[in-house]
């Protein structure tokens, strides 16, 4: 993961803390993910929200989530128990090229959305939700 | 509130989801709180584990956080009951003055950050998290 820079300061953080933040940062995602689908669904697309979203979107991208995922976390409960799987801490390399694929589809979504062509932010914003979906398939425990 | 622009969007979601994604970013404001911190207390600081603490905090400072203030948040259960204070809803000015406070401090923390210097940024974090707390003395329930 190219954000494993950061895992030295993280060590530091309990294993709840790291799951915890995680999760948090997943539902900011997930946020500004149902946050851009409404305003595309909406008669009149809105672009300054729609940047609002992407930026957002792609800022986590760029946070560094690899350190929240320090040795002893694949098991824990941060705002609940953990659902990554094993795997993810065992196949780096996969984990790397799919964290690579989420960083570029969100930061090309920054930048569509800063254009404002709604059209062009939907084909996006399918790009992105494929590479969310693509890890989860992988690496995520399923509801 | 200056976020107040998307409103119409989350008033499509329910108060459950508004209340746990403010919750959630809030606990990603903590975790780049906390490895800043961490960063600065280390004998040697790191300029880029700093600048992404530093962005992904301007990311949510920037984000519109307003939109998950809607109407009817003001009780309700998002990853637990909410915190905020019922003054919140009738107090717009002030809210609105705090948030234009952490705005502008978390802005100048990313410009900080940029340059590396690690006293600025010390100095920086100190200003933002006096912005922090000024809001949670006077709309935050205390733990
Ligand atoms: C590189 C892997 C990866 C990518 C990319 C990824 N996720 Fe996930 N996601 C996970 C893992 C692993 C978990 C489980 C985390 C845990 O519980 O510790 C998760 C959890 C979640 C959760 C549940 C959070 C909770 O606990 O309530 C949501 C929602 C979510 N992801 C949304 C998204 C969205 C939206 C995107 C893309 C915009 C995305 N994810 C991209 C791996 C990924
Ligand atoms: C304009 C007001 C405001 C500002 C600015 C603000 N907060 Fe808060 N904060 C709140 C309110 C209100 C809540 C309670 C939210 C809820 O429970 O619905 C809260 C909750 C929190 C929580 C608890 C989240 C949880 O539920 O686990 C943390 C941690 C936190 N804030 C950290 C910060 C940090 C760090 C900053 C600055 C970098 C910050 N806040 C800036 C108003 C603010």
């Amino acid at each position: 993961l190219a954000a494993v820079a950061g895992a030295a300061c993280a060590e530091a953080a309990k294993s709840e803390d790291l799951i915890r933040w995680r999760q948090s940062a997943y539902q900011v995602l997930n946020w500004n993910m149902e946050r851009l689908k409404a305003n595309l669904a909406s008669p009149q697309y809105n672009k300054d929200e729609g940047a609002k979203a992407a930026n957002t979107i792609a800022a986590i991208a760029n946070s560094g989530m690899g350190s929240l995922y320090a040795a002893g976390t694949d098991k824990g409960k941060g705002w609940h128990d953990t659902k990554v799987k094993p795997e993810f801490f065992t196949n780096g390399q996969k984990v790397g090229e799919l964290a690579v694929a989420f960083n570029k589809e969100a930061n090309e979504l920054a930048k569509v959305a800063a254009t404002g062509d709604a059209g062009a932010v939907k084909a996006q914003f399918g790009n992105l939700g494929k590479s969310c979906k693509a890890c989860h398939d992988d690496f995520k425990i399923k509801d």
